[in-house]
């Protein structure tokens, strides 16, 4: 089992930082995301407040952030994390079908724009999953619920309709084309996950209860609450202090994820941050073993 | 008299993101500093842990700084602040004979690189002074001590030359070829101002005493629990919680000041965290003079 030092969630530039810094103090990382990095940077149309680059357009700073990574070796594991679990002295984390180790964990996940509906929390792993390709298998030819908050991953929309019997499915954004055999879109939003010890069943706005097996959620980013059981979190982001340790040992969080200003130098800021705790971790944790 | 809303005191990274962030919200500000911005970065040989710049050297980085200063049209005030009083609803700040006013004060001093020496805090204002220009009248034909901590500096200790009648005087820096009439330089550092209501005189590492009438500190950033008094300071550092605030109402730190890592991306971070405060407690400010 590879267990790595720091496990940073997330490509956008809380992470960029983070693992810029993980790379010059030496410590083995995972940088999981996307070769896109960050959708909210690239869509920038003007960053006029980051300090040392002049009215930068989000296109161009997200091709200065691709080559400096290149530049520093630094490679992105590009892998959708669905899940985290606190094994005590190490995290594994769960992409699709891979598992990876990590004795600390940096989340910098962004912020969330999805809010997670009623239900959702409480019956994950018990219905409600965030993974096609992991779970899509337990409902072959039975009914589920898809809802899906980006065209990128309609794909994998695809996949569970090949697999199931029937799919209710309800796009979260503007002028999906998606249409498949035995597949229902749902003309309002879900506004509940129904069932008590498993997923009954869910709950459209205006009253419609449907039954199904199963909901997925395919989301561009998962709420770091969901993500790791246990983390505390104040108004909807990651608790954290000046340091940016979760209430989770060896856990760090940096960026949008832990609150307001939204800002490209504060991401890169606590990103920083959050390795140096890390690094300081690490060491006691070193120190502490060596003393058994 | 002219009270800008946030007055920004230094011009290192935290000084230059809080200045393109006060520039952004449009709030009226100065940013005292120098031309010379941050020594530090200056002499930086390699940066490669700052997001967006891919290693790049200190003298470089400094020219990128200037180029975006000069495109957002911010100015530098270039002044050394030696004293801010809280007035209740705004700030006072002084710089040699100058009086500046603000109703938020964002401090990003840098990091204090000379530690105050015994009594030095106690006597400020009653013998002890940081600044040639105001105070050196008061030592017209009398005895000084003169701790100087930077070369460009010392052309203030040959004005205090011409008014004194003694002076010894403690470089803090190496080969410093300083000569006047009526100077004695001292051999040993300076441990301890003596006196109970006003400076009596100096004691060296030695042991020996001296009888001073006055002592200059000639710093090139003064410790900011002296700039402003009733600050709360946290191992040597400023306390602030993760807004950014200080103890003191409206007043604010960012940068190295307020504690490791001494890293740009946090520097930028919370210069950039600070003016987010402020603006929102400017507004606040708003709300409740208006409902008076």
């Amino acid at each position: 089992m590879n267990i790595v030092d720091i496990a940073i969630v997330g490509s956008g530039p809380a992470g960029i930082s983070a693992a810029l810094n993980a790379k010059i103090r030496n410590k083995s990382y995972y940088l999981f995301g996307t070769a896109a990095l960050s959708d909210k940077v690239r869509r920038s149309e003007c960053i006029s407040n980051y300090p040392g680059i002049a009215d930068v357009g989000g296109m161009e700073l997200h091709g200065m952030f691709t080559v400096q990574l290149s530049k520093a070796d630094i490679e992105i594991t590009e892998k959708r994390i669905t899940g985290i679990y606190n094994m005590g002295n190490y995290f594994a984390l769960l992409a699709d079908q891979d598992e990876f180790y990590a004795k600390t964990v940096i989340l910098t996940t962004g912020v969330e724009t999805v809010r997670p509906i009623a239900g959702e929390r409480e019956l994950l792993g018990r219905g409600v999953s965030y993974c096609a390709t992991c779970d899509g298998n337990l409902y072959k030819g039975k009914t589920i619920a898809v809802i899906c908050d980006n065209v990128e991953m309609e794909e994998e929309v695809s996949y569970l309709a090949e697999l199931a019997g029937k799919i209710y499915y309800r796009p979260l954004f503007k002028n999906s084309s998606f249409a498949a055999k035995d597949t229902e879109k749902l003309s309002g939003p879900v506004t509940k996950i129904l069932g008590e010890e498993r997923v009954s069943g869910i709950c459209l706005k205006d009253g419609t209860e449907i039954s199904v097996d199963g909901v997925f959620f395919l989301k561009e980013s998962v709420s770091p609450a969901v993500l790791l059981r246990g983390l505390s979190v104040e108004d909807g982001h990651v608790a954290v202090n000046r340091k940016m340790e979760t209430n989770i040992k060896g856990c760090y969080a940096a960026g949008d994820c832990t609150g307001v200003p939204y800002q490209i130098a504060k991401a890169v800021g606590e990103g920083n941050i959050a390795v140096h705790s890390a690094v300081k971790y690490l060491a006691e944790q070193m120190i502490k073993s060596s003393e058994k």
